[in-house]
C-alpha cells in the first residue's frame, strides 16, 4: 500500500533486462554511441518530426536546462504557483539560469489559469530595462495536482505565450500518464498544440532514471550540448540511459504503464469517494489521487502499513480547508497492484 | 581493442545484477532508502572514520560541487594545469561555484608541482580584496596522465594548503587505480593524508553511473544536501546508485577491478615500448599509457580496428614532442582482455 | 512641474559643494582614505552602535548585495510584492544571489502583511531540501507607495523573521522621508526595531550617487569587502561618495531636505484632494503621493508640462479601480517648489 | 609625491565644474536626459562611427560587462596573464558571466604574445563540448605595466581572433595615455584594428567616475541595457556622469591630461634611470613607470614621503629580479607636478 510517491518505485522488468543487455561490450561515451542515436531517431519517430534529444540525470535538470536555453538577461518565466518547478526544485531553474525568475502565476487545479498568465505578462511590458523580460511559459502536464491540460487549454496557453514571443515549455515529467488520460498522439500534445519544449519523464513510469529534454524546433537547441555539459548533466556512459528509452518506447511499454498507473488512480478515487467520512478534493484525471480525509483515518490507514502523504492546500483553494479534515495525496504507478488496493479499501472501510 | 578510456566500458556483470536486484519493490525516494544509509554507512567504514557522502550523477558534478560547497566570494581553486576539472568539464566548476576561478598550476606528469604551488598562492595574499580569495586546492588521483601522487606527495601539498586554511579535494575519479598502484588503505591515501574531500569515481571501474562525493569532515557538508538538490543532482531513484556502490564495495570487487585495469596498462606499456618506433612517454603507474609512436603506425593499428586517441603535448612537456611523432593515450579497464591485448601486440609488431 | 521621480532632480548645492572640495589633492584609492573612514565613523555616530558600511554606486546594488550576503543555497528571501526589489530591478537580486528567489508576500498600501509573511514561511519547512531555505525578509521603507511602516509594524515583521533565523533588511531608498514621517531616530527605526541591514540611500534625497549598505553586525559583514568588488561597485575614487555623504549628514541637512519634500507631498495632497474629479488614492506619508484622476485631467495636466507617470494597480487595490479614472504617482523632493506646487493647483483647479 | 596610483588623484577642475553645473534642475533619470543623448552622439562623433555607449560605475563593470555580452555556455576569454581583468578584479568577470573562464595567455611586457594565443587557442577546438567554448580575446592599453600595443599589434591580435569567430575587447582604463603615447586617432587605436568593444575610462584620467562601454557594432549591445541594470549598474542620476564625459571630451580636455601625465611618466623615467643603483625595468610608453631599486633607497624615498608600490615580478620576467632589488610601480596622472618630481628627484639623487 505504497502511495507516497510513484519514483518509491522501482524498475519495470522490461527496463531492468534493457539495462542488463546493455551492460556488455565497448561503446562510444558521452553520448556517441549507435544506441544513443537510435533512441535519438526514436524520439523523432514518435513525436513525427525531426526533434534533438538530450538526456539529462533528473526531471529537475530537464526542466532548469529548459529555461537556462531560452534565458534572456532579466529574465522572467510564468508557471502555474504549485508547479514543480516552483515549489520542489530547491531553486534549480534560478540557479542554472544564473538567476531567472520564476513568476507564479495563479490557477486552480494545478493548471495556469489564462486570465492570470495574460495579467502577470502586462506587468513586465516589452522594453522595460526594470521589470526584466519575459522569456518562458512553462506548464506541467499532467499537473502536480493530478489533473490534465486539454489539448486546447495548452493551445489557448500557447496563443498567450505566442505573441510575446515567448517558447512554451511543457513538464512532461508524466507526460505519458497526461496522453493515455486525453487518448492524444504524442504530437497532438506537444508540438501540434504549441510546446517548443518538452521534459519528457520516463522515471516516475517505469525507469530508474531517464529523463529526456526534447526541442521541437532543433535549432534552438544549438547550445544545448554545451548547456548540459556545463551542468555536469551529461552521462559519460550515456548508452545506459538510451536503453531504458528504448525498452521503454517499444512495443508501447511506455503507455501500458502509464494505463495501468492511471487505471489504479480511478480505482483508489472510487474507493476514497466512498469511504465513510472521506470524500475526493478533485477529480483525478491522470496517477494522482487528493482526498479530504479525518485525521483519525489518516492515522489508522498510516498505522497499518498504507504510505501517503499530507498536503498543504493551495492558495487558490484555501477556503475550502476544513479544520477537523486534512488533505491527502495518492499516487499510483506501474507497481500498483489490485492487491494493495482491495486491502486499502478494507482498511478504509470502502 | 578498445582503449579509447574506460567509460567505453559498460557495467560489471556484478554492478548490472546488483541493479537487477534493486529494480523491484517500494522504497523511499531522494536518498532515504534503507539501502542508500546502508551504503553510506559502508562509506564510513571503508574510510575508517564517519564521512558524508553524497551520490551525483557524473563525476563533473562532485568535483563541481566539492568546490561550491567551500568557495567563498571571489574564490580561487588551485589545480595542475591538465586537471580534469581545468580542461574536461566545460567549466562546470565556474558554472557551478557562480564565478570562481579554478588557477591553473604547472606541473609534469600530472602531479601539481609543490614550488608552483607555492608561488600561484603567493599572487593572492590574504586579504586582498582586488585579487580573490583562494578557496580551494584539488588534486587529480590517479591523475589525468596515468600516473599517481605517493602518499607522502599529497601530504606535501597538503601541507602547504593547510597553512592558508585551504581544504584539500581529491578527484578520484581512478582512486581505486591509484589506490591498487600504491598498495595503500583508502583512509592512507585520503583524509590521513591531508585530504578533506573527495570525488569517489565508480562509474569508469565497473559501474554504470555510480559517483560520490565524500567529505571527511561532515560538518563541513552541512549545505551539501541543498547544494546537491539545487545543482539538480539528486536522484529520485537514488536507491539504484546505492545498489551499484554496494557492489562495488563488496569482497573488494572494486580494487579487483582496478588492479585488472592496472595489470593490461603495465602489459600494454611492455607492448609499446617493445614495438619497432615507438616507445613509452612516462611510465604508466595506473590504467593509462601514453606513448610516443610513428604516425604510420598510429594509422595501422587504428584501421585495423584499435581504438586510442592522439593526446597533445602538455606545456610542460612541449619540448619532448618529435617533430615525425605522435602522442597517444591507451586506457584500460575492467572489461581489457589478454585477448585484446595479444592483438594489439601481434599488430604493433613487438 | 516635475512630479515624475525624485530621482530627476539634481544635486544639493550643498553636496555639489563638497563634490567640489573633494577634487582637490591625493588620497588612497578603493575605500580607503581619511574621509571614508570619518565617513564610516560618522555612520556609526547616527545609528548609535558600530556599524559596517559600504558605499555602493546604486540602490540596487545595495539592495542585491544585502541578500547575497546572507544567501544559502536554495535561498528564498521574502518582500512585500510591490517592493523595488521585486518589480523595478531587473532581477538584480536574484542575478547577484546566483539565483536565489524572491518571494512576493502580499499586503496593502506596499507593507508586507503579517499573516501572509507567516503564511508564506510555512511553505518552506526548515530542512526541506526541494523547497529550498528561507534567508531574509526585506521590507522598503519608506514603501514604493509613499506609505510608511510604524516603528511598531517594523517590529512585528522582525518577531515573525527572527524565530526562523531570518535577517531582516531595510530597503532605505527613502530612509530619511520615513524618519521625519515618523519623528523617529535612526536607530530606533532601525535596529532598535530589528532591522539587521539597511540599504542607507541618499540619491533620491538630494545627492547624485551616494548609496550605502549598512550593517548592525559587523560580523555579519565580513565577505562584504570582496562581495562588493566582485560585483564591481567598488568605486577607486570611493572619496567622492565619503564628500556627499559628509555633507548630507551634517548638520541634518539630509532630514531638512527630507522634511522638504514630505510636506511638498502634504500640499500636493491637499490639491489634489481637492481638484474636481479628483480622489486621493491613500493618503500620503512620506514624498510620494497616489490620485485617482480623469483621464481628461491627466491629458491636460501633461500637456501644461506637468510630470508624472500614470501606475498600474496593484493586485491587492484591483478591485479599486474606476474603469473611467486613472491612477497616477506624484513624487516630490528636495528640489519641489512652492511655486510649482501653485501652478499645478492652479491647473487642476483646485 | 604621490606616484601610488592614478585613482588617488581627485578631479581635474574641468570636471569639477561640469559636475557643479549638473547639479541644477531636473532631468529624466537613468540615462534618459538630453545630456546622457548628447554625450552618446559625442562618442560616435570621436570614433567616427555609430557606437552604443553605456555608463557604468566602475572600469570592473565595463570589463565584466563587455565579457558577459559576448559570453557563451562554458565560454572562455583570452587575456594576457597580468591583465586588470585577471589579477586585480576580484573575479567580477567570472561571477558578472556566471562562470565563463579567463584564460591567462602568457606575454612580455604586459602584451599578449600572439603565438600564445594561437597555441592556448588550440586547446579549445570548435565543436568539444569538454573543453568549452572560446568567446573573446581581451587586451590592454596601455597595458597595466606601462607598455602601448602598436597599431600593428592589436591589428596581429585581431587578426588571429577574428577566423575563430571572437570579438576583441580593449580594456582602455587608460585608453587615452596610449592615444597620445601613438599619435592615434580613437578610431584608429580602436575599431579599424579591430577592436569590437571598448572600456573606456576617464576616471584614472581626471574624471571622478566615468567609465564607459562601447560597442563598435550597435546591434551586439541590444542586450546590453538589461545586462547594464541587472547588474546594479544603471545610475539613476546618470546625467552626472554624462556631464563629466561632455567636459572631459570637450576641446581635448582628455588628451590634453594624458599627455601631461605621460610627459610626466617620461620625466619619472629619466629621473629613475640616472639616479644611483636605480635602472628601469623597461621603457614607459604611457603614465606607469617601472623601476629596480635597492631596498634602502626604497626605503628612504617612502620614509620621506614618496608613495609607490612594490611591485612583483611576472612570470615572464621573473628570471629578471635581482634579489636585493625590489620592482617598484610609479603611476602618474594629470595631478601630478613638475615640483613633485623636482623634489623625488633630489630625493633619489638623481
Amino acid at each position: 500500500m505504497i502511495f507516497a510517491s510513484d519514483n518509491w518505485a522501482g524498475a519495470h522488468p522490461k527496463i531492468s533486462e534493457a539495462l542488463g543487455r546493455a551492460a556488455g561490450g565497448f561503446a562510444p561515451a558521452y553520448g556517441n554511441s549507435p544506441l544513443d542515436r537510435r533512441v535519438e531517431e526514436r524520439f523523432s519517430e514518435i513525436f513525427e518530426r525531426d526533434v534533438a534529444v538530450f538526456f539529462v540525470a533528473t526531471g529537475t535538470a530537464a526542466n532548469a536546462l529548459a529555461l537556462t536555453a531560452v534565458n534572456l538577461p532579466g529574465g522572467v518565466a510564468f508557471a502555474q504557483a504549485e508547479a514543480h518547478l516552483v515549489e520542489d526544485e530547491c531553486g534549480a531553474p534560478e540557479y542554472y539560469t544564473g538567476g531567472a525568475r520564476v513568476h507564479r502565476v495563479p490557477g486552480r487545479d494545478g493548471r495556469l489559469d489564462p486570465d492570470e498568465l495574460r495579467r502577470a505578462l502586462e506587468k513586465y511590458p516589452d522594453g522595460s530595462v526594470h521589470t526584466g523580460q519575459p522569456m518562458a511559459v512553462s506548464i506541467t502536464q499532467a499537473t502536480e495536482v493530478g489533473t490534465v491540460y486539454a489539448i486546447e487549454a495548452i493551445g489557448e496557453v500557447a496563443s498567450i505565450a505566442g505573441p510575446r514571443g515567448l517558447p512554451l515549455h511543457m513538464d512532461g515529467a508524466r507526460f505519458a500518464n497526461a496522453l493515455v488520460s486525453l487518448g492524444a498522439k504524442p504530437a497532438e500534445m506537444s508540438w501540434k498544440a504549441g510546446v517548443d519544449i518538452l521534459s519528457f519523464g520516463g522515471t516516475k513510469n517505469g525507469c530508474w532514471c531517464a529523463e529526456a529534454l526534447v526541442f521541437f524546433d532543433p535549432d534552438r537547441a544549438k547550445a544545448m550540448p554545451y548547456l548540459r555539459k556545463r551542468a555536469a548533466q551529461l552521462f559519460s556512459k550515456s548508452r545506459f540511459v538510451a536503453a531504458q528509452f528504448e525498452a521503454y518506447l517499444a512495443d508501447g511499454l511506455w503507455l501500458e504503464l502509464a494505463e495501468h498507473a492511471n487505471e489504479m488512480a480511478n480505482a483508489l478515487a472510487d474507493i476514497l469517494s466512498s469511504a465513510p467520512g472521506m470524500r475526493l478534493a478533485w477529480r483525478p484525471e491522470a496517477n494522482e489521487v487528493f482526498a479530504v480525509m479525518p485525521r483519525a483515518a489518516v492515522d489508522r490507514l498510516q498505522g497499518a502499513g498504507a504510505r501517503f502523504y499530507e498536503w498543504p492546500w493551495s492558495e487558490a483553494r484555501r477556503d475550502e480547508a476544513e479544520p477537523d479534515r486534512v488533505l491527502c495525496r495518492f499516487v499510483t504507478s506501474f507497481a500498483t497492484t489490485r492487491q494493495d488496493l482491495d486491502e486499502f479499501a478494507r482498511l478504509a472501510g470502502a
